[in-house]
């Protein structure tokens, strides 16, 4: 792991780019000198590490205490894609931004895209949880379907808290019930691109034995911003 | 209002049986001088306000800074009863118990209920805010049905959080509409008095334009203990 630049923000936060082989990363630490319990961090769908919505989120968890990591996986965020994975793209943003039935081009470019990033968080948290002033146990918090991956297949991970979860890949809806780990789902009641009923059914078919559903009223990006501290507080009671 | 007796907490918190006319109540405050906002507390279904689980709760949000009241309004508790509310009870635990249809004898004891207890909630309210040290705005905890009804009549409760919600009162399922204050609604995703998608549809009704569910795996027993905390801080962002 190679840092190639960093900045103290106001409250003390350190942000750090970083590079791992071929893959970009962010990591946001306090500025306290205790060890700080890790966040993962993933914004829905690929989306960059560097969206401003993820970005203010792991500089306020930060600033509560969290080591947090967010990185561009393969096909994901900034990085470089095939002619294939590209067409999956835009065929997707298309039928979104249409309201077609996108079921089947969701399959097609979420899927494999969850797939090729989840080698690439792993391999993120080797090198993170190597770092001095790093902890375990291990939060994830963002993107339901790199998520329900990573939890089955990374015992480190202890807790997560997940984001919407209407669309979700075939393969990880049938992984949920493997799923045992804490779990808080955060849902918006009136998401536009996610119908309510399939991430109600999704939190029912968690395996947990401890799941915490929150909806609040609002589209998409309609979250209040209490359920940020929320996940704060969900961290600090698996995490610390 | 007369208060009959008292006893001081370990943490600081006072506690005060009152009585006002024929109502009972008890009244919890802080230990600190500070003027408090106040929250009334009713159990579901008319239940007695000396059972220990609100009890329980009372003294924990006093704690955290709260004026925490409850009553035995009328027909409820330990209050008198007449013979056909007598009746009433009996049929419903009899029905809940054996696990019939309970919706008709629900109906016939719960909605009566909820119609009588509201005015001796007003009357202590009126009470309650001519005490010194207690302030407004005011806050609403438990039981749905009494929650709904005095939202609807009370202006001077600015926020409520409902536990449970699978039964209601038809009367009251056609006033959620009306109740626009912000709501934090509490089920327990396997009640199992509580049918699940009447709850979720009930949250649906409400007409508040800030509404937030949490919903935790387990049975009507088993809220968590973090969603006590969680229920002070909603009315931390409303009452304070």
């Amino acid at each position: 792991m190679r840092f190639i630049s960093e900045q103290r923000l106001d409250d003390g936060v350190l942000e750090r780019e970083f590079t791992l082989g071929e893959i970009p990363g962010t990591l946001w630490t306090p500025g306290s000198a205790a060890p700080a319990p890790l966040i993962l961090m993933a914004h829905n769908n690929g989306l960059p590490k560097s969206a401003s919505r993820l970005v203010a989120r792991a500089r306020l968890s930060a600033a509560a205490g969290y080591a947090v990591a967010s990185i561009d996986a393969r096909g994901c965020g900034d990085r470089p894609r095939s002619a294939d994975e590209e067409r999956a793209r835009a065929d997707f943003r298309r039928a979104m931004q249409a309201g077609d039935p996108a079921d089947e081009v969701f399959e097609s470019f979420i899927g494999p895209l969850v797939e090729k990033a989840a080698p690439d968080w792993r391999t993120a948290l080797d090198a993170l949880l190597a770092l001095p002033g790093i902890g375990g146990p291990v939060g994830y918090s963002g993107w339901t379907a790199l998520g329900i991956r990573l939890a089955t297949l990374e015992p480190r991970i202890a807790a997560a808290g997940f984001f919407a979860g209407g669309y979700v890949p075939r393969a990880q809806r049938e992984q949920a019930p493997q799923v045992a780990i804490p779990l808080l789902l955060l849902l918006q009641w009136d998401d536009e691109g996610n119908p309510r009923q399939r991430a109600l059914d999704l939190f029912d078919a968690f395996g947990s034995t401890e799941k915490t559903l929150h909806a609040n009223l609002g589209g998409h990006l309609g979250t209040p911003w209490f359920e940020r501290e929320d996940g704060d507080r969900f961290f600090g009671r698996h995490l610390r």
